[in-house]
């Protein structure tokens, strides 16, 4: 870096001159004010100079919001009156109740939803019955594995016998409810497992202890602890004899309770609020009714129109047209996708959580602040994000695997999830949701290099630029071939 | 207010509450952890709730940057596809050199540059015979009046008889270099006329001492006067003895070191830089070469295609398609401006400034932070800004008037010549640029209005909208009439 040092040194000559400078000019103004020519000249610099050493542009920071404010609006205004207002509530009603061509008015979303309830019940039985030791723990566990596994294929099964009696909207709110249930009750099987499994070693450690005394003494040391941890801690005591425990937590309402709220990690005793705040709960709901209105009518006024532009330039291969539709895309789509987060992730599981008496809402932390693509990971979506550590991470930790191998299968796993919820719904199965997960690692790599050698803004930017560039292209990866498949053929 | 106090006493009984379960919640969260079922909920708020006074959201500053960038590189590929490429150097050296159709290749432009010696050194002149007493000073003032209107009447005399040899950027130029030297020239007569006045001011003083003194009691006061200045600073005498002073300053080469250096106050004795940074000197030099290409090529490319598309929607008077266009022009006409700024202020006037040793570099002030109009109006144009304040605000002001009167004076003065360098070049008196300047009063008080309500970002916004969006009216304006004078005629 000779070329810093050296510019460094003639900084510090260019301030030694200027002070030397300064101190004459100061001698010489006095006498320039004792003239009668009125000056007003003074030795010093242009701002933008580096010798100024002014850095004060906060003003540019309402720059940036005016002119994307200005930016927005126009592209608002060009699509009203390049495409008319698409926006249509009854054809989303259609769109959303699977009202399509080859319809038999059977609703097989409906059906599917309602029977999710089958599944989780047949869970909460198998548990039961290893509970009360019908069933040997091994088989129920085969059994509870088989019914997960159920849980999953069930909707792809299905699509594939009654594919065209549904509508996009609804096998895609049917994958992801089953997904959430599978990870529900993957949760709930291995938390009651855990719970199995420690108290029959804390029964065991009793029984070791008992052999180990004679009955009196045994007898006298259980009555010696008792009144110990009694005095120690009165209200602990009383706050532990409140606490649910093992296997009292096997019925219908704990369970449906865990199934409606906003988290995927189970456990007997959730941390609860002591009231419903109705201000809060009117809020959450306004957005969410407002919330759902804003997305689909972006969607049909502004994404549609633009996915269905994409297609040629990229049939064409004319990378500076496909460059230019992928830039004019991931606007609305970054913008849905804004405000799908805050409607999912702020409104929706807030609401479910208040009516629930549920008090933990960190349902997101601050992504936007995340330096590197693995911190977006572990910060958007904290629900699945604590199951994959609770659940899979620690697990395979805890059985002596590393802990790379350990990220490697939460990795894995993510992106198997990634691409179910876009392949069953489009019934494609490429590769594109799934090579974009795969580039998630090395682009994690890459965000890290860029916060540590340019600075924590950099790795920010490049978090952002692969979710605003990203997204865009998976999609019109996925339409291209949709179109392909569903257009080619009747053109040919 | 009574909602904000309700809501304040909500959300302290809120906290309160939340206080309270969190004692409750601490002890059984103590009771929860000896469990079995790994419990990882805590009672927490999500960060977009008041409640969590989260506000940390300085990766949106990023976001902004990167969402601001995408949008300029999508409507910089958009203006390739839908115009190709516009930049022709050709076509400027022919624009700038006034070569149009009905051309005698006379060059008027470069004529009339050329002339603008003879003016300047006539005022020379004229203030040379009024400090030799050749001339009575009010005639001499009379004579350097009729000179500088003359300056400021030549080129629309000059246009009117010769308009067709005229290039737009020729007269442009003419009419900018016009108006500096009329207000240079306004500086060099009234500076010369204070040194005047001051020197006159000391002899009277001296004389009525001297008379009110005996000749060797005079003497001895200002040997022992002389003696004691001396004795307080000889350095400063030194300076004081360095100095130019009436009359000599009237001469050739310091009027033209006037002219050519980077201000609009005339003084006798600027400050000076000790050496030329050649480094500095380079680096301004090349801004320049590449800014004019720069400014050059997104007018050609970017300016002219959009501006050509407004005139339609103007003439339609559909109020949604004039705000559409009006907010595309916006776009590329406020970075031309910006780089137009930066290339006038910043590297040309700094250039200058640097090859003529003169030390002053403060061509402008931090105008972007600016949290109303009047602060901007005085801060980004700080040589119009000082020649206003000096040679009319102050001389009004000392002559008895209000500062509301000499405010009003300045501006009326500012508006008219915004108004000549945009009538003159376009031949069309139109009351656009003037109706411009009208509207910057109501503005100032609307956006001092708002930085006191609505607090300083919302006055600093102000300052940019204006900015922002003023210009694009005014240009879309002019280019209305303009098309509609040049063009309807030949269409019917």
């Amino acid at each position: 870096m000779t070329t810093e040092s050296e510019e460094n040194s003639l900084r510090l000559r260019r301030a030694q001159s200027v002070t030397k400078a300064e101190e004459i000019t100061e001698k010489e103004n006095k006498a320039r004010k004792l003239q009668f020519d009125k000056p007003l000249h003074k030795p010093r610099d242009s701002l933008f100079s580096w010798s100024s050493e002014f850095a004060d542009f906060t003003g540019l920071v309402n720059w940036g919001f005016l002119m994307l404010s200005i930016g927005g609006v126009r592209l608002f205004l060009e699509n009203i009156l390049k495409y008319g207002i698409r926006v249509n509530p009854l054809e989303w009603i259609i769109v959303l109740m699977g009202y399509s061509e080859g319809n038999t008015h059977q609703y097989p979303s409906i059906i599917l939803l309602i029977f999710s309830v089958v599944p989780a019940v047949t869970s909460l039985l198998i548990e039961k019955a290893i509970a009360v030791d019908i069933l040997p723990e091994k088989i129920g566990i085969g059994l509870q594995l088989s019914n997960i596994l159920f849980v999953l294929i069930l909707p792809v099964v299905v699509l594939h016998y009654k594919g065209p009696d549904f509508s996009f909207v609804g096998i895609s709110t049917v994958c992801m409810i089953y997904l959430v249930i599978f990870l529900k009750l993957w949760s709930y099987i291995q938390t009651n497992y855990w719970c199995r499994k420690g108290m029959k070693g804390k029964m065991m450690k009793n029984k070791l202890r008992r052999q180990s005394l004679s009955a009196p003494n045994w007898n006298k040391l259980m009555q010696a602890e008792h009144e110990q941890s009694f005095d120690e801690d009165k209200n602990e005591a009383i706050a532990a004899a409140r606490l649910v425990k093992y296997p009292d937590n096997l019925n219908l309402k704990d369970l449906f309770y865990f199934l409606l709220a906003p988290t995927l990690c189970y456990e007997l005793n959730f941390p609860r609020t002591t009231r419903i705040r109705k201000r809060f709960l009117v809020k959450r709901l306004l957005e969410v009714v407002f919330g759902i209105n804003l997305v689909l009518a972006l969607f049909q006024q502004w994404m549609i129109p633009s996915v269905i532009n994409t297609v040629d330039s990229f049939s064409d291969m004319d990378p500076v047209k496909i460059t230019e539709r992928l830039l004019k895309l991931s606007v609305p789509n970054h913008l849905i996708w804004l405000c799908f987060f805050y409607l999912s992730f702020h409104s929706f599981l807030n609401l479910m959580g208040e009516l629930l008496h549920f008090a933990d809402r960190k349902f997101y932390s601050d992504w936007w602040n995340a330096n590197n693509i693995s911190v977006f990971w572990s910060t958007w979506n904290m629900p699945v994000h604590m199951w994959a550590v609770r659940h899979v991470y620690i697990p395979i930790t805890e059985m002596g695997y590393s802990k790379v191998h350990a990220s490697a299968v939460v990795f894995f796993i993510s992106a198997f999830f990634h691409e179910y919820l876009v392949s069953v719904p489009l019934q494609m199965f490429r590769i594109w949701a799934f090579l974009g997960m795969i580039v998630q690692p090395p682009l994690a790599v890459i965000s890290r290099w860029a916060e540590v050698r340019l600075g924590a803004r950099w790795g920010n930017i490049m978090v952002w630029a692969s979710l605003i560039l990203g997204q865009p292209l998976a999609i019109m990866m996925y339409y291209h071939d949709y179109a392909i498949e569903h257009f080619k053929p009747m053109q040919e």
